[in-house]
């Protein structure tokens, strides 16, 4: 399943990325609205678009992509009342935390209101001279760094100084070019409708990633504005927003080899990498983190199994590191099965070595790929302490939350434009947001574990290479010894905190750095001995980063000339549009699969059991021959998820399924197995997304959650 | 992957099916070739075929089914010189004994010899008046199982007296009627090609009963006679046996769609069982049987990698064992899946209580399903343990190899036909084949922790249901008492026995029961003991076949009815013929198989580890774009392995694919998993038989492995 969640461990403004739209393929590349290339709008009206350029986008806000928002992953309005349709697993982790063990909202759907945030673009300005001009050759990677972040922040500062918006700007071809977005941010997004677990995550895990697939993952959100109509936090007083334009739902579907369009805001592909930056993932992360997530499943699972109360708390942050671990697994097997670091080596043999390269030429890339070759050897070196470390500070954690806290405490005292940019003032909001919801997924005993999972972790490290907090502590011991040191080091850790009260935390997040020190709140304690150490963590990432930064726009041209085509712009987290058709696929020799599957599929897959207990109901309908509305005569059924050829990753998650016409017929919540590996290398022979069809959508609301109301809104009873 | 064993736990003679031959339907039903009606062949004909009646069998032994021969599981003449098609996991075991840790033949392939023994069928005759005289409705279940096998005997050695063939009864239509077959057999049966373990056994126990396959599972053995043209004993003065028919071999293939025919001795089918039979099925066998064979193969796979000899000599037995595990496997599932016994309640429900049922006939239905309920009651007294006894017993076992030689013992003092039928005089020769093998598949240590494990299991039934032999010895112990008295009584048991050498076997297979007992070994003095009980075990064995044979023939002809249908034979070991088409499938929702592989498939399964470790040949053949003659254009590729619709089961293993004009096309080994069921029901969407296609075979012994001599016998160059 495509995941919900940013892009982990690189601030959304500095994402090394590019975009010169070209459309050579169907279904590769990733256009952004505003920037449609003249071939790339006749390709899209030759696949069957039926809608002219400012159809798609314009600055009025009337476009199809206009009515297309960023609520974490993608979501679209779909009526003049606000309502949003995104996944169910996007509202997933909003429900689970309203659910108790004793009322479980997971497992019985939900139909209420809770907080949310979307973003709308309205609009979006070049800005590659501004900040390129902030840097010059002369600089060291971290220098560079900086420099680059300190003129986006005056960049961002002076565009939203006045106004109520929030702006951001993205690095696209490596940073060979800058984008200022701009967004209305609306502060109260409230849940309307998510379907049953076991609609909307019906084969859960395991089907995760897969086809065939049978999930019903949609929700439908509402955004609200003040009585005014601007942005405006939660308020019983609050109305619904009126977008400028929503997407009319159809109930018309797409046939195999129909076009489509999907809109979203895919997090980060990286097509462009040297085999040093392959290698990297399939010599250290991907391994790395299989083993680590792995073992804290593990963990997870275990506290699950012994305590109904753990099993409610801990899911949404099981499913988060499941979802990962299962991408990372299926990443490494498709490096290993598609070669790709020795097809990139020999891609870069040619570069060198092939006959038409002048001398000259050959040693200004010879030149190129040793220096890249050096950024990477200088980030492996300390690649496995910031892994353990970013582990232990990650989502969800004690430590992190403790983290936060002290670390707010140091910024607060800076100016707000010296600060780290998650931590300016505009970003406090988020702060206080993630504290206040981090108790409901809480639980000690696992976050227990998994902690001294990662402590152990990092003693095991080889000398100057360990955690200093911990070596200091525990270095030299080992065996016994060390199993009851830890034990009481954790005993008086997590009985000397109260960092598991939201209160608690709002108000410690007040604090001066002296008041918060004098609390006397271990876990504070620990997260300050630690500031340092992750600051230089964070800091070995800008080096890195700007190291990058200098090489990459010259390597990318290169790459895109040594292939042939126009280079198209790598996903940034920046609103892209792309085209595709409904085709099924063959992962191997003498399978094929179809696009659709079916109701009776669903039936078909029903154990009973957890993630396949499908709701009588349905199986009631699967199995009395519905022949209604949804019901499809060629498909010989109701259909429930399909396949298209769209280019997608995380963060298209809920991305609507535009037919030719510019109305939804699907919502995008998944790509294939196979496709795991087109972050890095996209096959269009393989590479699918999957889509909840709109058809299976109103049957579910109509046919077993009798959401009327839903339904009058949609225009579709 | 079917395999090449007999049928458990029932004397061919004596198997309970049936045989009134039918063709309503395409692929599903077993024909008797001598029997096939008018409806059937002309339903063949309009299906594709272009042979005759007599051009399929004839007494004259020309027909096509004429060249099929019993060779354990099923082989094919197809030379002039008495070379037989049969599967590569046929010949394995006979590879396998004359493998050691050092030259290891079955990773090697093998052209050599080595002994086999080869039945031809002669002609067949009804006998069903003579057997069922010999019954009258006063008798006891065990008096009349005893009646049918005393008279099926004496038929037998009627027919037998004064010439060189071997002779058996098969009860058909569970006891309406009985066919008396006459064979030659052929005891000089050597291996001439195997291809490597990794062609033949591609895939291995991951891939057995899957689709899509990849297996090259074939091999040659020749058939050998004395000088005078008679079957012989192995001796080197033997000359290549010439059949009166032999197949030729086919470059041409089949396509989508296209007729076929195979012919086979299916060893067992139970199409027509009541609900008690399905549920003992479901509720007992294939849960119990699932439980302890994972034991087993949990315990072998330890001692396998421990060590390389043990790894060599339990892999056959190995093998045998995970064949049946998976097959239970799936059985239970496809049970759950398809929900059999349910259905079948359902039918007998309708069957009592259907408005046209007469209320005589109800009750004479209702009478005879108790009567069906109090047998099946009965034998489920003893169930467990006689399982767990026949496993203590099983093949490979040194308990089962002590009882054997001892029970021959106390059977050669009696007159011949009075004697267990599988210790007659005419089955000396295969008792001794057996004792003479053991050896090369015995491993101390793995036999003793199976031994220790069902001593265990038996020691753990409830009271009067525990085997008297341990129980006299270890009741009342329990706990560290128990596990240290076991220790000391296998230390002595292995301790003191010499049926680990052959030539020992060899020479107390000879003795009187006196001579025998006088000799002091621990395993036979054990197997004494034990005797008493496995012949009671036998018994029960008896009294629930005689009990069914009264009740089955009046069941079936009533099930029958209800279906509408002919019934058609059940599969009992005899050889059979059926028609069906090369068509794919779809297992599930939006999946579709397609009916061939490919040799790029080969390839792109390949990972380097076993059992998915292509010759390197064979993987330059699949990268370098073969367009040889064995390239099919309509495929693209070479063909590999093919499905078809074809009805079969175990035993069915190596029977020849013939195209409409009698030629062979490929070579059956498998059913699909979804197949698995259709022992007990046949479904014509689902049901698949699996063969490799004959221009693979072709293919890898021409390109692969040279083996001219073989083409040029096959008459291919």
């Amino acid at each position: 399943m495509k995941s919900a969640c940013a892009i982990t461990g690189a601030p959304l403004c500095i994402l090394v990325c590019l975009c010169l739209a070209s459309a050579l393929m169907a279904a590769e590349g990733m256009w952004p609205p505003y920037d449609i290339t003249d071939q790339v709008l006749r390709d899209m009206q030759n696949a069957g678009l039926e809608l002219g350029r400012d159809e798609i986008w314009n600055e009025a806000g009337t476009g199809v992509a206009n009515a297309v928002v960023s609520v974490g992953a993608t979501g679209a309005f779909v009526s003049p009342e606000g309502l949003i349709l995104t996944n169910q697993h996007v509202a997933y982790g909003a429900v689970q935390r309203i659910s108790t063990s004793e009322k479980n909202y997971i497992e019985d759907g939900y139909l209420a209101r809770t907080r949310y945030r979307a973003y709308i673009l309205l609009g979006s300005e070049a800005v590659t001279d501004r900040v390129l001009s902030a840097v010059d050759e002369s600089m060291s990677p971290l220098e560079r760094y900086n420099a680059i972040e300190r003129r986006t922040k005056e960049i961002i500062e002076e565009a939203e100084r006045g106004r109520d918006v929030y702006c951001e700007v993205s690095a696209f071809y490596g940073g060979a070019k800058y984008v200022l977005d701009t967004y209305t941010r609306l502060r109260d997004v409230r849940v309307v409708y998510v379907p049953a677990r076991a609609v909307g995550e019906y084969g859960g895990d395991i089907d995760n990633w897969m086809w065939p697939r049978h999930a019903g993952d949609f929700s439908f959100l509402r955004a609200y504005v003040g009585p005014d109509g601007r942005p405006a936090d939660y308020s019983e007083d609050n109305v619904p927003y009126r977008p400028r334009r929503y997407l009319q739902v159809s109930r018309e579907g797409l046939r195999e080899g129909d076009f489509g369009l999907i809109v979203g805001f895919p997090g980060r592909t990286s097509r462009y990498l040297t085999s040093y930056g392959l290698a990297r993932y399939e010599g250290f992360l991907l391994p790395e983190r299989i083993r680590l997530y792995a073992e804290m499943i593990r963990l997870l699972e275990e506290e699950s199994r012994a305590d109904p109360e753990a099993a409610v708390r801990v899911a949404s942050r099981m499913k988060g590191i499941n979802n990962r671990l299962k991408k990372d697994r299926g990443l490494l097997e498709g490096f290993k099965r598609f070669h790709l670091v020795e097809r990139q080596r020999d891609v870069e043999r040619r570069m060198l070595e092939a006959p038409g390269v002048a001398a000259e030429e050959a040693a200004r890339r010879g030149r190129l790929l040793a220096e890249f070759e050096e950024a990477y050897a200088r980030r492996a070196e300390y690649d496995m302490k910031d892994l353990v470390m970013s582990l232990m500070l990650g989502r969800g954690s004690m430590l992190g939350q403790a983290l936060t806290i002290y670390k707010w405490s140091v910024e607060k005292q800076k100016p707000d434009m010296e600060r780290d940019p998650d931590y300016m003032d505009r970003e406090v909001i988020n702060l206080k947001r993630k504290l206040s919801l981090f108790e409901r997924g809480y639980h000690e005993r696992s976050d227990r574990r998994i902690f001294e999972m990662l402590i152990r972790e990092a003693l095991a490290l080889p000398e100057g290479h360990r955690m200093r907090v911990f070596d200091d502590l525990m270095a030299g011991r080992s065996g016994r010894d060390l199993d009851a040191f830890l034990g009481v080091f954790l005993d008086e850790l997590y009985g000397n905190t109260r960092l598991a009260d939201p209160a608690e935390c709002m108000r410690m997040f007040d604090l001066s750095r002296d008041e918060l020190t004098a609390e006397g709140d271990y876990f504070i304690a620990l997260a300050a001995k630690l500031y340092d150490e992750n600051e230089e963590r964070l800091e070995r990432d800008k080096v890195f980063e700007g190291a990058l930064n200098a090489l990459a726009p010259e390597w990318i041209e290169m790459m895109a000339a040594e292939r042939g085509v126009e280079p198209y712009a790598d996903a940034n987290g920046t609103m892209r549009v792309n085209y595709g058709v409904v085709r099924g696929y063959s992962p191997r020799d003498a399978v094929h699969y179809g696009a659709y599957t079916t109701l009776a599929g669903v039936a078909e897959k029903h154990t009973g059991e957890p993630p396949f207990d499908c709701p009588a109901r349905l199986l009631e309908l699967a199995a009395g021959g519905y022949r209604g509305t949804y019901y499809d005569p060629e498909i010989g059924d109701v259909p429930v998820d399909l396949l298209t050829t769209h280019d997608s990753t995380n963060g298209n998650s809920g991305s609507p399924l535009i037919n030719a016409r510019g109305e939804v017929v699907g919502c995008l919540f998944d790509g294939n197995y196979e496709s795991l590996t087109a972050d890095f290398a996209f096959r269009e022979d393989i590479t699918r997304s999957i889509h909840v069809d709109m058809r299976y959508i109103l049957f579910i609301a109509e046919e077993v959650d009798h959401a009327d109301n839903v339904l009058e809104e949609l225009g579709v009873r």
